[in-house]
């Protein structure tokens, strides 16, 4: 029993923690639950009428399958799952009509092979990955659709009624869902992503301060293990890229909200997410120099390119946190050109410093790391001029 | 209507390529297929004699919604999707229950409520990433048997009933779904994963193969642009991570096959597929110094490491193909520590001969990026060495 008490406190406080992290998850769960009660209280008056009816529950089935925890999301389902149910009614109806010309004897074999065929060739169309992408959810309906209406064996007028309700059951779901989505604390993906591309450039730039100041304190050889956690901003940077491509899709779906008119240049964002990665796979580089086999250069080595290199890799930091502000606020902030110029300066002197053959007598095992380091934080300066120039893009293209 | 003719034409040639690439796609499609039009067609002449049921389109239903690629990710929805809706019926009848004793006037009252706490704290669990990746599909069957069930506006016995005749429709959708998924064709997530696992291994070395040639013609100033194909190997190698965990997931509920036991060791393909992509890093630092602004070093300097990188990478290449080949076929080769053996050896070369200091009277900027090239084909011997270690514990564990 004390096993059982454990198990329950330690997933109520797990619970909790989540729920803090993000309260609008627990707004979220209220949401659906008040969307849900109130489709199936609406039925449920209904019910004590007319007793329930095949396609009533559709209403609550659209609910509980359609809302999603963002707006984008949800439209997306939603609008996927009202086309896909028009079709595949209508093309249910063709096929009963069809079979049931065909008289008593032939019906079934009809049937058999229109539900065969149509379904095979809509679960092929489902596997192509752009269709998986956006509209795996309505190929499923589509199938469900047309085979429930098909093969329901009623007579002609009674196919027509029940895809009639079914279809306006789901409307109902779908605007109770809709209402309940936008009007009560919505969550939009497009915001969502906004705000992950300006986190992902400001983890890079942490990463950065965080990657100069340990690596110039471990060739002074004291090793405190202290700052760990911000170094590792740039791995979620990298493993970041499935999660925007599916904000971009529903953002694609949502009205115009806040700051962002409906036609938002969404395509941006993944460029921008394109060279925030490309900096932070150099950033991976960069760490293998930090944790490698090969050891970090001895004191007399390192100092030498010390300052220049510290300069370079703050203003570049700082660049990028300008430019994660630039993006959260919407506006052009001459602050990070001016970062972003010193540190191509620094880059500049650096590059020249390293030509001039500093330590000709030092173990070449020795100076190479630090020299690569220094190469590559210029490679760091270079990506930084690209993220620069696609988030001012954007500026420019959301006007 | 010319462009029409064209879509057409264009889509029907994709469409072809999509089937011919795998495949066990046309005929996963014809299996779904057959599924639906057996269970719809067994329906079918059920209705003749009793009518449309609402229970009895829930066989089609989960037919549809529970098939997959593969048998593991079709037998983990089906066996969420049983579980779910037994403790959603089971819930559902206690609420109903419930409120029906408290009197005519109250009724509704504690139905909504206990609707909307159940509902909203499934919807809240559903959130938790590790939930959202297992029991998702369950979840949202839990939410829709509860509503159903607790809202139908029944009498208890018809209640009972009807969660009775919901079970046993499932089931029977489950065991077609099952029986066609199994015994035609089946596609099996663990074997997808064992292959993908090792044709990620390959990847790795033939870029590593590749890069070794471009390297060193580049340098050689013949920029020939021809074998770019299979250079990206190793962006795929960095980008299939979550490919990975899904089938891995999936693969835990497969029954025992081919020369895969029950238990078979699924996490340890986590292991490897983690170093697989360790490595992988190490390629895209690699390959920056193809692409990068710094000028690769001119043939003077390159000529010196030439032979040793040479046979480094061959060897480490060579290693890595005979490591994919053993993961295929499951038996160890001493090839592969042959070739290990000999490219570590070249590396501890490499090592002394980059010591050694051997240019000091050329520019460092042509120095650094060659000796850094040196230094990461060195590393990413060690990381082979790591993969070769996870793939010789995978054996022994499998046996």
């Amino acid at each position: 029993p004390d096993k059982c008490v454990d198990l329950v406190t330690t997933s109520a406080r797990e619970a909790k923690n989540f729920g803090k992290e993000d309260p609008r998850r627990i707004v979220h769960s209220f949401k659906v639950g008040l969307a849900i009660t109130i489709v199936s209280l609406f039925y449920y008056f209904d019910f004590l009428y007319d007793g329930l009816g095949v396609s009533a529950m559709w209403a609550v089935i659209t609910v509980v399958v359609v809302f999603e925890f963002s707006v984008g999301a949800t439209f997306g389902r939603g609008i996927n799952r009202a086309i896909a149910t028009f079709i595949g009614g209508l093309l249910g109806v063709a096929a009963h009509r069809l079979a049931s010309s065909t008289g008593n004897n032939a019906e079934p074999i009809v049937l058999g092979f229109s539900v065969f065929f149509i379904t095979s060739i809509a679960t092929f169309i489902r596997l192509f990955p752009k269709m998986k992408e956006r509209h795996d959810y309505g190929c499923m309906i589509f199938i469900l659709t047309f085979c429930l209406i098909s093969v329901s064996g009623y007579r002609d007028s009674e196919v027509i009624e029940m895809a009639h309700t079914r279809l306006s059951t789901v409307m109902i779901g779908l605007s109770a869902t809709g209402l309940i989505c936008i009007f009560i604390c919505p969550v939009w993906a497009g915001e969502d992503l906004h705000n992950l591309t300006a986190a992902n450039i400001e983890k890079l730039g942490i990463s950065l301060e965080a990657f100069q100041r340990k690596y110039f304190e471990t060739t002074r050889n004291d090793k405190n293990q202290e700052n760990k956690p911000p170094v590792d901003g740039y791995k979620v940077v990298i493993s970041s890229k499935s999660k925007e491509e599916s904000l971009v899709n529903f953002a694609r779906w949502e009205p115009r909200h806040g700051k962002f008119k409906y036609r938002h240049p969404w395509d941006q964002y993944i460029k921008i997410a394109g060279h925030t990665r490309e900096c932070a796979h150099r950033f991976y580089a960069l760490y293998g120099y930090l944790h490698s086999e090969i050891p970090t250069p001895p004191i007399e080595i390192s100092k030498k390119i010390e300052e220049l290199c510290t300069t370079m890799s703050l203003e570049c930091s700082h660049a990028l946190k300008e430019l994660a502000i630039v993006i959260k606020k919407m506006t052009r902030s001459p602050n990070s050109e001016a970062h972003l110029k010193n540190a191509e300066i620094a880059a500049k002197n650096l590059k020249l410093l390293v030509q001039s053959g500093l330590w000709p007598e030092s173990d070449p095992l020795d100076v190479i790391p630090a020299a690569a380091v220094a190469l590559l934080l210029i490679e760091i300066v270079c990506s930084t001029v690209k993220i620069a120039d696609s988030v001012h893009r954007l500026s420019i293209l959301s006007k």
